[in-house]
């Protein structure tokens, strides 16, 4: 179902080029500040513009419906808004029967039985993540103390990521790329044991944002060619300090008060300028295409925002549930 | 929460000292066929007994509680229960005060202001995953015509993996390793859009197993350093069978009938017998601590049965979802 | 939380006097026709204009936001949003220290820490019903076999409805009534034991409406006045029809093919215009208010097209998830 | 689902002749003092062996099997275990194909097919309450400070309940009551708005209950010949106390620090000796039944304990909910 968090609780709605998307958030504390201009900031980082990011411009002006009353969170849900004004549905009109290599559109049309709407990949479209950006902003409110930074550290498996970019860029191509996220002042305790661990609960919503194909906690894949005598951070102090932080900042799926770090592999985009081949469903032929639209050379340019956000209403929620128990 | 999917929906319960662990098992629907004696190769699959795993020996009985009868489920809820006969308590007691390095004692004690059972674990232990093994038998069972095969496919870094244990428990230490998972004659189609993609609830279940440090679908990591032309993998025929598999059969968070792909990374277990330093937390004060108790060497080696029974709990629940819609 | 529904799964946003309301549903299945002019006769039913009922006029304009493309639902979530033209919040400014008795103005204050948007009840207001008429309106598309009437059976304790009204309104008063709902066509087996008995799922979202003091299904309250022999029905053939009702169509929670039958006590208005006595909560001191404002005498008037969408909403999800087990 | 609450969260399972029923707790907060003997008390309040109660005679011993350790919770998932010790199953065989009029039996096996445990109603015997009467005991130590108590006002229509027992008894006949229950010290702001009401979720879990046909809150259905002059209850202090409390404690579905008080219509058992007509499944023809086994006359004498233990679940959740919001 399309709804993430056992208190703070997020759904998402939308397609890419329908008439809005947006996010509703239940169980949002009463008395946060929460203005407009909040949102400004995070979703411009998440707009394109920069080399390698798609041309497609959206104003991404986040309204309020509900919610929020004097400039403040009143506890009831709070309904986010987005305009979808720049959309351009012909171009993807033609690609119907066209199946694009690596995106959703054969999926989709198969699990609707023909019903889904296909433009510009529809509800499965990388446009669905502005909505989690603006619900991040409310999530980040909640829980103030926490600091939250996420970076591309790699483009193209290079660390000189302008550059394989415009490469990319240059032959008509995409590139992947991984981006690191790291949280300070996280306290002791958040988490519950087993199916609702730190770990399951930021893989789950990770995994929702499109594009994504690994995560890896604190030693991450390394882990497994260590030995546990190097992998196990010697406990430095009362408040459970750790000399090294394989773990991640995390034991038992719970935080230890280290600071949290997770690396996630975003691929290169599918919808490249290059001739590609693939399937005319209503023939069965094999067919070439070339996506023309507007496209990113490298989406992981705009995935930090986009994963700073989800991963904090991942805190927002075990934060406010922490309270509780 | 301690519970897991949407229409089949598994809880567990149990700590690994205590006097029983299980799993209670919502929405499995009737007339599935289930004998006592199916749980037995499953549960002798995860059991210890090979070199590097741990001495501790459970006769693991699964004991339907409620939910067959005749033979068959009744469409009520399934309780398996499952004895913890081979508990040593006292091997724990003394470390109360002495958090073990990589283990969730400290931040269990925490979180639970100090009433957590702390023994082997609790709670957070590793046995919990018998519940899981036990529940993925029937869940195998909503799924008959889907085949999951689980492999260790390297530890410590080689694919030469009993050497890499030999050596490990030779030095009184242990040693990581790489799970693959692969399942065949998935359907196009499951999955649902954005939170509940196949991605997110696979990594979900997935992460809810102690000592799991990453996961990655088809290309994975790698695909970081790919490039789109690269990466996309070619539609065949209107099948959606494709030329190559980075999806790892799966495109927008939903299966695309191509085999699905993942490989988790198992951490060394942090059980040695080396000496290790930790903290105590009566006195904060350094203190040495060597882990007697019975232990493995890789816990990896047990793994593959474990990661199956969670993988088939979400297609079971997947399956029985792409029924209702 | 403010969702209701396992698969087919309603969400309610907004406030009486907010910029609009709306209603969010998750699990919609494809391919349902659904037109923006299918709501036109529900809305319409819910809409005041006879007699007893507020002069306040909204066109209650459903707009669909997402989830369906080319007239056809397309399994991706469903927004409705409606607006609130007619919003008059001046008239309620000046209460906002003054709770008015029978109204939700104490409790929001109190509960949300003095951020609640008491304009109107916000969020607590019966404006929120139209969301789920509207919502209500899929959920019959999902359940097109199913009959579901309801109807106001009696007010002020008279079946002389029209009468007791405006009677009522003549002296600035309100007054209660009973909606009887009436379900045929129901197949048998829909329902969950126990928690999600069919009476648990009816009466959960029942009591979400405001102004319901009760509910009973069959003979109800009269059954604490008979004997078994009396009560129990009947079975006269193998389809399970039965030769009395007094089950009200469900036993052990489940349908059991007969007619399903339900009536629930409508509350009087507790905005009137006579002048009642409260507390001013800013000095503690007693107060007399008349509420201006533009009020129904009589809300049970409204009830019937409510309390059909509540109940569809109910069987659409029921119907769904007897498909999946 | 068989489960029930947003943190505080019950499982229950079990058949009436199965090996044992009981109860899941999720989301129990940890050190709360919980000792076997805590469950006598309640356990043998519902307990038959009063006039009119079935000579069915079960020890009632709860185990507590997980998340106690050294006489205090500790957070992850308490699970209580009863055993059937008492079970007759032969007494039902014979009926397998004589759905007994009022009972479950009927629609559970339309409803699973024929694998439906019919025995003594399998899951849908009242038998399960036992497990709700345990979780309930665990639920008043979360809210420790609340009174909950009800009581049996009335069998057959009349106050004088053991005459009316006695009556039916005689006649071969069972009888039908009404509970009243009434919450005191609840707190101001218990509650969500819309669709989990204090009313939605009471009403869910009594509605839970087998045998309940209808329930009302405060004036409940004597609201409906109201007029809303008399109805509202004056406000006469900053607390929120009223003068009247036609409102049941509650407004807008959260409590206002007045006493909680609802009622409850419980049916006549079903199981009565008297013969009565049904028809048997396999034929088509019409046959009369007794039915012999051991069985109430009054099941409402067994349900305060009951209900207070399902109304204890309601508000232990939502006080847990409070805190995190």
């Amino acid at each position: 179902m399309n709804s993430f968090g056992q208190i703070f609780r997020i759904s998402v709605f939308g397609e890419s080029h329908g008439e809005s998307i947006g996010a509703l958030i239940d169980g949002c504390p009463p008395s946060l500040p929460i203005a407009g201009t909040d949102f400004s900031l995070d979703m411009a980082r998440r707009k394109p513009g920069s080399v390698g990011t798609t041309s497609r411009v959206e104003s991404d002006e986040v309204k309020i419906i509900s919610g929020v009353y004097n400039g403040y969170s009143t506890g009831s849900p709070v309904l986010l808004l987005i305009s979808n004004s720049d959309a351009i549905p012909a171009d993807y009109e033609r690609i119907k029967n066209l199946p694009r290599p690596g995106h959703s559109d054969f999926v989709s049309n198969a699990k609707y039985r023909g019903y889904a709407d296909l433009r510009g990949g529809g509800h499965f479209s990388g446009r669905i993540t502005a909505a989690i950006v603006a619900a991040g902003v409310i999530a980040k409110k909640v829980i103030p103390d926490v600091q939250i930074k996420a970076d591309l550290i790699s483009a193209g498996g290079s660390s000189n990521i302008q550059d394989a970019v415009i490469q990319a860029l240059q032959d008509g191509d995409s590139v992947g790329g991984i981006v690191e996220c790291r949280l300070d002042n996280l306290p002791v305790g958040l988490g519950e044991p087993f199916f609702n661990s730190v770990e399951s609960l930021i893989s789950h919503i990770i995994f929702a944002i499109p594009a994504i194909k690994g995560i890896e906690f604190g030693s991450g894949f390394k882990a497994a060619e260590m030995r546990g005598s190097v992998h196990n951070d010697e406990i430095l102090d009362i408040n459970g300090n750790t000399a090294t932080n394989n773990s991640g900042g995390i034991n038992g799926g719970i935080t230890n008060g280290n600071q949290a770090v997770f690396r996630v592999a975003v691929k290169p985009a599918s919808s490249i300028a290059k001739a590609q081949h693939t399937i005319d469903l209503s023939t069965g032929v094999k067919a070439d295409i070339r996506i023309k639209g507007r496209h990113d050379a490298c989406i992981a340019l705009r995935m930090p925002v986009i994963i700073e956000a989800a991963v904090a209403c991942v805190f927002a929620d075990l934060t406010l549930l922490a309270k509780a128990l």
